[in-house]
């Protein structure tokens, strides 16, 4: 079994305010075709540091990558530190120089001239190509060690490493597989999920599973190992079969899909449309759907109706509800989901109301406090919550509360 | 000035689901003392590994902290193989095997005998109490180096970091601190941005500057270190205010706010409301500026308007706008803001209109072309973008864009 470092470069990376994600990424796919990660080191600007921390990682592991240090300015000096690692110079490459000015061109802009020296690259290193950025990445076999040199940002790194080094690192890694599968359950506690699926998956020794608390949702992480990715995929769709038919309709998703992507599905296979009315969550549920490419088919209309003359003008609420029961209430939200769904003619729609904080709580109706409504053509009807957490939590909790009802809605219709 | 490195020691931490956390505060304590962490090491239960990540950090820094791998069990090597890091043996302390004993019979239980090895210590180090778990941390000198070892979970470390640790630190580091700041530019590049204040903060070698990119701004950090905290304010004042002056309206927080808040400051103290109305981003925007407590005061309402018969019903676009124009246009972004203005009844409105992507680009109008209307009572107006990356990319650059062209309109009215 192959071992890999990874090292994150940056001194930003070092502040209180930023950490590495990248590594995380990184780790998941070499995880995938049997390498495993046996360190990772997070290193500044720091020269002397970076240098020694490249070349002990060379000495220890079969792979080692780096991500980061690679842009144009001073404080970028993974190139020349690298190159200094390996006991090796840098080549200047006219057309990469080329290639810059062509990319700052078609932006409309000059090429500055510290951009220059993107167009270096260690001696005997295979250049990366990078298309969503202006530093390329470098690969390179040192002795028997791999060494990939990439940019920092995640979506210049991540198809530069699945595109030419994945494939590489594969071929040598000489066949152990580890298969992963993520299962998402909603509407019930991290403890109650294990107290109910621990004697399913504790038969299963050759998978690791573990349960992840995120701030919407519970997630069952499934990792099995094996030299057969044909059995691994078997015995993961037998355990996860197992784990779904246990918990029932709070398992939402069995092949990690997000709540919005598993609505995506269900309203594009119904052929029915939806159309959201929000208060509290501010237009989050609208941005979460139409975050999946494609939304437009099913997802008609938004509305986010903060005041209450919004409400009645927008929505259609009657000005006697949001007297009698106020703009935080079953009421409202359930003339909120009617309204919404009548004025814009889709099948089904979704509201939200309530109380995200920090102010605007009383004793009756404390921050937390939401209502979510419901229309469809037949019935109107609403929920009551009470989320703790903070602003953010709250209006994410009450998001996904919200999709969670339209989706168990949509399975009792069948 | 002293240097610090921080090793966070565990397995679990190098699967794709973990990441230490413990290090972003240890380091923001660290700082806060003025000691600069330079660097940090993820190590597994792997021996020979963690053994050398000991040795090389106390070589090359002045502090040493690790966290993790002091529980009771096999995989627990932390202790052992920081007394071989620094020659040192491990020495038994009766009262510490009495006080788990006491500990557990406390909880009711028998103590198991794999807990014994807790009660292990390196030889010469001061035992540090850990009043919520089980492992006591250590800390040692060595040579003038420090090593401090305390247990993983975040609830046990800090107190003894906080009660035991710092207060030595502290008074060896000497009273230097590092204060920091944040500046964010919109609608400049990375390398125009460094070409523009280079000449200025190279002054300030006092003061350690980085130009990061994040995927809608550039970020400018100042970090200055000084054992004079007025000193290190006034330095940082005047130089992020030489910043702001070179780069002009460009420069939209200087202390770190995000664009949603700057808009929420500049709203409220004008006295002034806002209504959006949202094709391609979808919600985001509504979503971002009601992220900030207390936006009912200025955000009025937003409408997500994906089929142009909402963009007609909704916001008042005349549909002969949409059939010579197309809904992606300048002439249907101008007639959504100023008909979300006119409706709403705000004194500004934004709108955006464009294409997202994945699909939906043609050679005309290629995936990422957006319009951006504004609205105020005198004027409507508009601006065409062409934003590179993908959906996620283009609908959050979308989003900054609407809001900083809001911004920088607010700024021409005074």
């Amino acid at each position: 079994m192959l071992s890999a470092e990874i090292i994150a470069i940056g001194s930003e990376l070092l502040t209180p305010q930023r950490t590495d994600t990248n590594s995380l990424w990184l780790t998941e796919k070499l995880n995938s075709i049997g390498v495993e990660v046996m360190l990772k080191t997070i290193v500044g600007d720091d020269e002397l540091r970076l240098e020694e921390t490249i070349r002990d990682a060379l000495k220890r592991s079969d792979i080692v990558i780096t991500t980061g240090g690679l842009g144009p300015t001073e404080d970028d000096v993974t190139r020349q530190v690298s190159a200094r690692a390996v006991g090796r110079g840098l080549v200047y490459y006219e057309e990469l120089e080329g290639d810059l000015r062509e990319r700052f061109r078609r932006w409309g802009r000059e090429m500055p001239e510290i951009n220059k020296r993107q167009a270096f690259v260690i001696d005997g290193a295979e250049i990366l190509p990078n298309p969503n950025g202006s530093a390329v990445g470098m690969f390179l076999k040192v002795d028997r060690k791999f060494l990939a040199v990439f940019p920092g940002p995640p979506r210049e790194m991540r198809p530069m490493f699945e595109d030419h080094v994945l494939p590489i690192l594969s071929e040598n890694a000489g066949g152990v597989v580890v298969r992963r599968r993520v299962l998402r359950v909603s509407g019930m506690g991290e403890s109650a999920v294990d107290e109910a699926i621990a004697p399913i998956y504790k038969e299963y020794t050759e998978v690791q599973t573990s349960i992840l608390f995120s701030r919407i949702e519970i997630e069952i992480h499934l990792a099995a190992r094996s030299n057969d990715v044909f059995k691994a995929e078997r015995v993961l769709d037998e355990l996860a079969n197992k784990i779904a038919a246990a918990l029932g309709t709070a398992v939402f998703a069995t092949r990690g899909e997000t709540m919005e992507e598993v609505i995506a599905e269900m309203l594009s296979t119904r052929g029915k449309t939806l159309a959201v009315a929000e208060s509290c969550t501010g237009g989050l549920i609208a941005m979460r759907l139409t975050e999946v490419p494609g939304s437009s088919s099913y997802f008609w209309e938004g509305a986010v109706t903060y005041a209450n003359e919004s409400k009645i003008r927008v929505l259609g609420v009657p000005e006697k509800i949001l007297i009698d029961h106020g703009a935080v209430s079953a009421e409202t939200a359930e003339a909120m989901a009617n309204g919404m769904r009548e004025r814009a003619a889709t099948d089904f729609a979704i509201s939200v109301t309530g109380i995200a904080g920090p102010d605007g709580g009383s004793e009756e109706k404390p921050v937390g406090t939401v209502f979510i409504g419901y229309s469809d053509k037949e019935k109107t009807k609403s929920m009551k919550f009470l989320f703790p957490g903070d602003r953010e939590l709250i209006r994410w909790r009450s998001s996904q509360a919200a999709l969670d009802y339209l989706r168990r809605q949509m399975l009792k219709l069948g």
